[in-house]
């Protein structure tokens, strides 16, 4: 059993995610809640999650969330697809005295939102697409919500290597996409829009893929609007943050932190992160951990 | 302990990887060895094996090769670069018995073999390059030979995905190979080559990479030996097998077969594995086994 400490606006926000994807969503967050202090805890030894059977990632994910439970953290964030999918109702019976919060309700949630003609496209991982988890949260938010979905196996290792613009990512981006989006027809150079043809909202389902919009975007119709699941889960915490935080007259301005935790591969969570964080991290602040 | 047969000329041949790689080798050996019975297994539910420490990585590799001992072996495939680097003594001293092949080695003295400059280029996973295996076994081969390494990480993805020729796959090539290749200036049109500058010969260091030659030969200066491990590890199991079968007067034309074994995912394995032997298998035709 662990020893449960009452959760305050002054304690620690938990995020994990199978390695470093979940960064793009403590990004997010920090952004929105910048006083906060945040502990990551991303599960290198044991990515990727995506080709792992449910049973193992709902056991890794109590793991993950054991380990930043027991450092005393008021709210935790699952910032993992596949755990997201397997991991949430489980976590949620277990910390009941803290907010759980996943990924794929919040965007599937802002997708419903955004949508005008009930048309959403989600990519993933090709786990996340094959489990069909965005699929099922659309259509129990929008019964009537029209989804095509693809899987987009290379955006992951391209988001890794730093590669998310220029022309290959383009490249990339345009076979992966421009058959859910093809019913745009432009014979004449003018969008001719093919009726019930294509979506009109894009979900990006792995949070490896904000870091490529600049070539996501270059390659999809005008007018398609992208959901980024990290935004929209940011959002849902800091309403969180803000309904269990008593109100506070003090001027919030410090940066919060952010305590790292990996299971494996300081040297390489500290280069790869780069990417997903906008700045680089050393090796040293990564604590190694055993779950 | 397990119940050791004495192998011989038809035991079949088992054959283990993490996933499908492995599958490059398993068809290179049939087309030197086609009478012969194969096991092949991929240890799908734990892959990839590059990101995993050492120590995890030859525990898996005794419980592939456990499994596949227990079914009769006569001659161990280690088709897997990691598990080559980090398990092939151990494999060795345990199953005494019969022959225990890693692709690391054959590729390597196949290089050295073809290379006249004595400077050899080799591309793997980022796991087999940052690991240095390859630029050991070279070196302990040829003292003197010069290596320069590039780690492809997209490669994988990009052969699971069966993007292994056209404009995409030349590309991301181009990006990873040309600077090691880029010694050789074309100013008008005619190589003209650095005194030391470049290497004559690519070791493909990842049993993923032979299906991407098309793609790898299209961006190479002409004159680049192109050594791939998976040819190089037949002809030694070739070379074993043949020491160790007695002389038969009987004509030998039927196909061994294969016995398919993985340890999840058999629609995945049966979909992607296509790629890698040219025709399809079917997902029943794949044992799953619990390591």
């Amino acid at each position: 059993m662990i020893a449960v400490r009452r959760p305050d606006e002054h304690s620690p926000i938990g995020v994990f995610d199978s390695g470093v994807g979940g960064l793009t969503v403590l990004r997010a967050l920090r952004a929105v809640l910048p006083e906060r202090r945040f502990i990551y805890l991303g599960d290198t030894a044991r990515l990727p999650y995506g080709t792992k059977s449910a049973e193992s990632v709902a056991r890794y994910s109590v793991q993950c969330a054991e380990a930043l439970v027991a450092r005393g953290i008021g709210c935790l964030v699952v910032a993992c697809n596949t755990a997201s999918a397997s991991a949430l109702e489980a976590l949620r019976a277990r910390y009941a005295h803290i907010p759980v919060i996943g990924v794929i309700e919040p965007g599937a949630a802002a997708a419903v939102a955004a949508s005008r003609s009930g048309h959403v496209a989600v990519i993933g991982t090709e786990g996340t697409i094959g489990g069909g988890a965005y699929q099922a949260a659309l259509r129990r938010l929008s019964p009537d919500v029209r989804v095509a979905a693809q899987a987009c196996s290379l955006f992951v290792a391209m988001a890794e290597e730093g590669w998310v613009d220029g022309p290959i990512a383009e490249s990339v981006a345009r076979r992966y996409l421009e058959p859910m989006f093809s019913a745009v027809a432009t014979p004449y150079g003018v969008p001719y829009r093919v009726p019930y043809g294509v979506p009109d909202t894009l979900v990006l389902g792995c949070t490896h893929f904000p870091v490529l919009v600049p070539a996501i975007r270059a390659v999809l119709p005008v007018g398609v609007t992208i959901v980024d699941s990290a935004a929209s889960v940011a959002a849902v915490v800091a309403r969180e943050a803000a309904l269990s935080s008593e109100p506070s007259g003090k001027l919030k301005t410090a940066d919060g932190g952010v305590q790292w935790l990996a299971t494996d591969g300081a040297q390489r969570f500290a280069r790869v992160s780069s990417v997903f964080l906008g700045h680089a991290l050393r090796a040293d602040e990564i604590e190694i951990i055993d779950l």
